[in-house]
C-alpha cells in the first residue's frame, strides 16, 4: 500500500512537471486586471464569442528561434494595444493636493489606467528581459513592411538598388551551404574521434 | 621566378574566392531589364539622386537566421512590388492570330510587361529555392502586424486571449534555457572525453 502510494506521488509529480497549468505566469494581479477591464468595457457576449479571435494559434510556427522572434512580435502587439487603450481614456483631472482627490468623476478612468498600466508594465518586463535579442528582426521587418510601392520615384529607386540585395540574398544562400558543410566536418571529426 | 608566378596565381585564386564582385549574381538579361525598366520610366537624375533610397544596409541584421528571414521579406517586397508594376500597364490589346500582332500601340506595353516578368521569374526563383524555410515566420509576422486595434472588440477579445500567449512566451524562455543548460552539459561531456 506504501509502495502503491509512494508510486502515485512519483507519477503525480512526473505529470504535473508535464502537464503545465494554463496561465502559471500570469500573476494573480495581472488576471485581476485582465477581469476588471472586461467589466468595465463590457462588450456583450454574443460579440465576444462570436468566435472571430484575434490571434490564432496556427500563426506561432514550429521552429524555436522563429517561435521566439514571433513572441516577441505578440508582446508589442500587446504593448501597442495597451499604449492605444491609455491614449482613448479620458484625460485625468488636474492633480488636487487632498488626499479626497481623484475620486470622483475620474474614478473610473483612474481605476481603468491602473489595470492598464500593471498589465504594461508586466509584458514590458517580459519583453524587455526574455525577449531583448529579437528586437532587430523586427524592427527591420517593421520597415520593409512601410515601404510604399505607390509612386514610380519609388518603384525606380527600388530597382537601381535590387541588383545589390539580390547579390545579398544569393550571397547568404552560399555562406549557408558553407557552414553546413563546415558542421558535418566537425561532426564526422568528433564521431571519428569518439 | 616560376615559383613567384605560381604564388601569384594561388594568390589571386584566394583573393577572388574573398572579394566577391558586386552584382556577380544577377543575370545579364536581368541587368539589361533593370536599365531598360530605368530607361522606360524615366525619372529626372535630381530626384532619383537626392540621396533618398528604398532600402538601408543597415536594415539588414547582423546573425545569420534574422539575415534570412529579413532577405526573405526583401524579396516579398520585389515581387510585390513588380506585381504592382505589372497591373499598372495599360491592359494588352486583344490577341490577334497573325504573327504581326501586337507590334503597334501595345508595343512598348509589351515590352515592359516582357522585362517585368524576366525580374520577376528571377526573384522568384530564388526565393522558392533558397528562401522557402522563411515563408512560416514572416507570413505569420504579417499576420501580427495587420492586427486592427481600433475597436474595442478587438481590444477586449485580444486581453481575453492574454493569459494564453503571455504563458505560451512564458514557457518559451524556459524552453530555452533548459536546451542551453543541454548543450553546455554535452560540451562539457565531449570535452572530458576528448
Amino acid at each position: 500500500m506504501m509502495a502503491l502510494s509512494a508510486k502515485s506521488v512519483v507519477c503525480l509529480c512526473f505529470l504535473f512537471s508535464f502537464c503545465h497549468v494554463r496561465g502559471a505566469h500570469i500573476t494573480l494581479e495581472m488576471n485581476k486586471s485582465i477581469l476588471n477591464l472586461r467589466k468595465h468595457y463590457n462588450i456583450s457576449k454574443a460579440v465576444e464569442y462570436n468566435g472571430q479571435l484575434v490571434f490564432f494559434k496556427e500563426w506561432i510556427p514550429e521552429k524555436l528561434l522563429e517561435k521566439r522572434v514571433f513572441m516577441r512580435g505578440v508582446l508589442e502587439t500587446y504593448e501597442a494595444l495597451i499604449n492605444k487603450m491609455l491614449k482613448e481614456l479620458p484625460t485625468p483631472p488636474p492633480h488636487t493636493t487632498g488626499s479626497e482627490g481623484g475620486v470622483g468623476e475620474g474614478g473610473a478612468g483612474d481605476d481603468v489606467r491602473t489595470e492598464l498600466n500593471c498589465i504594461l508594465r508586466m509584458i514590458l518586463k517580459l519583453k524587455t528581459i526574455h525577449y531583448n535579442e529579437q528586437d532587430n528582426l523586427l524592427s527591420s521587418l517593421k520597415k520593409l513592411m512601410g515601404i510604399k510601392m505607390d509612386s514610380v520615384t519609388v518603384q525606380m529607386k527600388a530597382l537601381r538598388q535590387l541588383p545589390w540585395l539580390y547579390d545579398e540574398a544569393s550571397d547568404l544562400t552560399n555562406e549557408i551551404q558553407n557552414r553546413r558543410r563546415r558542421r558535418h566536418a566537425q561532426r564526422v571529426k568528433i564521431h571519428q574521434r569518439g
